[in-house]
């Protein structure tokens, strides 16, 4: 049952808020196991819609799905330097099976690449091989200290893409397409505008040569990295000796690339569209897209208005609507409204007596852009193509919404460190800024503001006029954008 | 690359010819980690295949899946007594994390009720919340000390049903529902028939008061349980306290069943059809249904014959076939042959300089019913519609084939046990005999012969005139089918 109680409201903490929709709107519930949530029905059906446009988004490009084991020997985690630097203190580790201790040791995977690349060096004798494109739909598990329902979890699911080439211009080629596949993805059914871009070195995945992200802003005009994509270089190929005959006849390490996202996707989906009375889900990823709630005073009129409930669903269905109706008994229709808003269904569709007799139908939009109705009778003569031309315009709109407001949270050409400062204080979101190009002073204003630079200016992300200066007052090398950030 | 050696023939060694041709049909991949295995993009599509059949058969009949947690307090399992007493000896046991040893230990889920149950209690208050019904896809590792590939893994693959119900008769009816499920499932869609009913008490899951199952019969005459179906009657209520309030307003326990298939089947469906040439697929469930291979002497030829596979393919996937072109150079048409046909692929196409002239392909089928043509030339004009109907065709007939093996290896009504020692020694298959009903006796035939009661006559499993006596000579109490299984 979704709890009773108001939602915090989002200005008021928008913290508290995020806390209680995941677990009001079912999205996910508590689990026993430290930092482990359960993703209920409702939410899943939300990855399972991310997952069926990204798997054939990987299909079509070619890629291929696997499944490798659970359990990586510590001993191969151990191989590559820098990335079992960046995993081996989060690692769950399986100590005692089969009612025996283990001679080695088993870490629950935190990523792949250790388990895959040594067992997939054997499928490559030449180039001919090549590329290898593998993804993985898997459990992961980090053991986070801070923990939080979708955003960071202790286990969680994604996909994880792996990918051999035979040269660098090749894997670089992947990275960057796969970071671009992520970014439709992000936009066209989450409509989600993203910032695209590469990380500095102080950001990059434990053993990459280079890591690409998607950056989105949350409502809190917070930060939230919801896709990564690696190129790999061959740190991992001279770790686990993945070698390939050339065209010449000589032998040559590949080039690798990694690159997922996970069900942190689902709460950037929630943090990205929702509001005050709840989750606003966009058509393309919403289990369901219109619930019917027929409405009764008496036996006579239920029995019609069910009935007519019933016709409009099966039309709906017919057509490829994802169509609930709430027919449920000794609850009143305001309940209902207010049970499916929380929800984030994207269209109401009411049914009464007068409606049955007029033939129409009253639908209601969880959202409108400013300005317009949020109420419209429709025709059931018309009913099914409008619906779904209805569905495809929130779609846009909810898109159109959200980049006028990463537009608007936005700032560039910030020099002056006070002003930066101010800025993130008061407003945050993502600023444009110079950088000198040091590590140090990237920590030193990570340290004293909160914030991280999120991405490099170049490559996926367009640059403005550069700044001259970075925030420490030395000489900019190149634009990045800062932000505060999940 | 497929290796080249030929596979022992099945009659010589069917064990040794089962391990060769999982590897060498590149379905599965040595792993180091003890007892698992990698599925490889060519096995792990068969299972896709089978997930969107069964995802879509659950969703029909009112399932939604949801996501739990990998680990078990080891708390959580030591509350239902069978269930740990038959799990914990097979646990992988996680006892250190984030670089600390765990308070409590974390049991790597074998199953998942006794996570699932606890947590789910907090959903139900009243009938109204019943029934639930739930199903999870997921890894779940179960320390065997034999492994082989597929079919005893230590990490396996599989889907697991946990629904809640508020009397016993509508948990019971579930169960059936889902063992009719499976059944079609491996009817229509791996051909593969199998006897349904249910176990002895000996062959319960633990924790379970009545467990059903499929047993299907390999080539080599052994049985394999390919699903299983679970009545566990107020067993995991009572261990978790999952209560509701009747609509009498009392409390009362739910009743419960679970319900399983995992990646076993493809094992299943390996042993189930192929032969010495190596796999013979299901249309329904290949990867690619057809593989067109074009012929060609000189340049002038390969482009015309690479060309008119190209529109074939085209038109083959427009009309929805899996089908892939095989134009790889410097490898000849018979190595090709020889690759699709050991993986299986149901249709091969041949395209050469003439049949573009004559607009016709010639097809040749992986395997036919004795007595009719396994090449067929067909009129490019009719290609699509005469392909669609032959690969109905292939899957009826591979049914059909081995439902008449199925028929041709059971035998029934044996009473002298000599006679089944022999019978199980010289062809093996299903024994339909008396039993006694004694759990001794069971547990004496089974140390003997290496057989075990599959199945217990009656519910699904039809009877046939009731042997008088068990193989232990005193009075048949129930008729039982015994096989040697894996």
């Amino acid at each position: 049952m979704v709890g009773d109680r108001k939602l915090t409201p989002q200005a008021e903490d928008f913290s508290a808020w995020y806390n209680e929709i995941v677990y009001k709107a079912e999205l996910a519930a508590h689990s026993p196991v430290r930092g482990c949530i359960v993703i209920r029905p409702y939410g899943y059906r939300i990855w399972e819609l991310m997952q069926g446009a990204l798997d054939a988004m990987f299909k079509d490009s070619g890629h291929e799905n696997a499944y490798f084991p659970l359990f990586l020997p510590q001993s191969a985690l151990d191989r590559e330097a820098a990335h079992v630097e960046g995993f081996a203190p989060e690692t769950a580790v399986v100590t005692h099976a089969g009612g025996a201790k283990l001679e080695e040791p088993l870490v629950v995977r935190p990523t792949s690449e250790a388990i895959i690349w040594p067992i997939v060096a054997d499928w490559i004798d030449s180039y001919r091989d090549l590329p290898v494109l593998l993804n993985q739909w898997a459990n992961v598990v980090r053991w986070e200290k801070r923990t939080r329902p979708f955003l960071r979890t202790t286990e969680f699911l994604w996909q994880e893409g792996h990918t051999a080439h035979v040269d660098e211009a090749g894997a670089r080629e992947e990275t960057l397409r796969m970071l671009g596949i992520y970014r439709t993805f992000m936009e066209e059914w989450m409509a989600m505008p993203v910032y695209t871009g590469r990380k500095t070195a102080a950001e990059r995945f434990a053993g990459a040569v280079d890591t690409f992200s998607c950056e989105a802003l949350m409502k809190d005009n917070k930060a939230l990295q919801t896709g990564t994509s690696h190129y790999l270089g061959q740190n991992f190929a001279r770790a686990f000796d993945v070698r390939f005959q050339t065209v010449d006849g000589e032998h040559a390490y590949v080039h690798n690339t990694s690159w997922g996202v996970s069900t942190r996707l689902i709460g950037g989906l929630v943090m990205m569209h929702g509001d005050d009375t709840g989750l606003i889900l966009p058509p393309r990823l919403a289990p369901i897209q219109a619930v019917i709630v027929p409405i009764w005073r008496d036996e006579a009129q239920q029995a019609s208005v069910i009935a007519a409930a019933r016709e409009v669903e099966q039309e709906l269905k017919t057509a490829g609507v994802r169509v609930r109706v709430d027919d449920r008994e000794g609850m009143n229709p305001g309940a209902k409204y207010y049970e499916w808003e929380r929800k984030g269904v994207p269209l109401r569709l009411e049914i009464g007596p007068r409606d049955v007799e007029s033939r129409s139908v009253m639908t209601v939009r969880r959202f409108t852009p400013e300005g317009e109705e949020r109420k419209q009778p429709i025709d059931r003569g018309t009913l099914v193509a409008d619906l779904l031309v209805k569905l495809e315009l929130m779609q846009d709109e909810l898109f159109q919404l959200a980049s006028e407001r990463l537009a608007a949270n936005t700032t560039t050409g910030i020099e002056d460190y006070e002003q930066f400062k101010q800025l993130i204080e008061q407003s945050g979101g993502f600023v444009f800024t110079g950088w000198c190009g040091d590590t140090d002073c990237e920590a030193r204003v990570k340290e004293e503001t909160k914030t991280t630079i999120r991405l490099i200016a170049g490559d996926d992300l367009a640059s403005h006029v550069p700044p001259v200066k970075c925030l420490c007052g030395k000489e900019s090398k190149v634009e990045v954008v800062r932000a505060r950030a999940y």
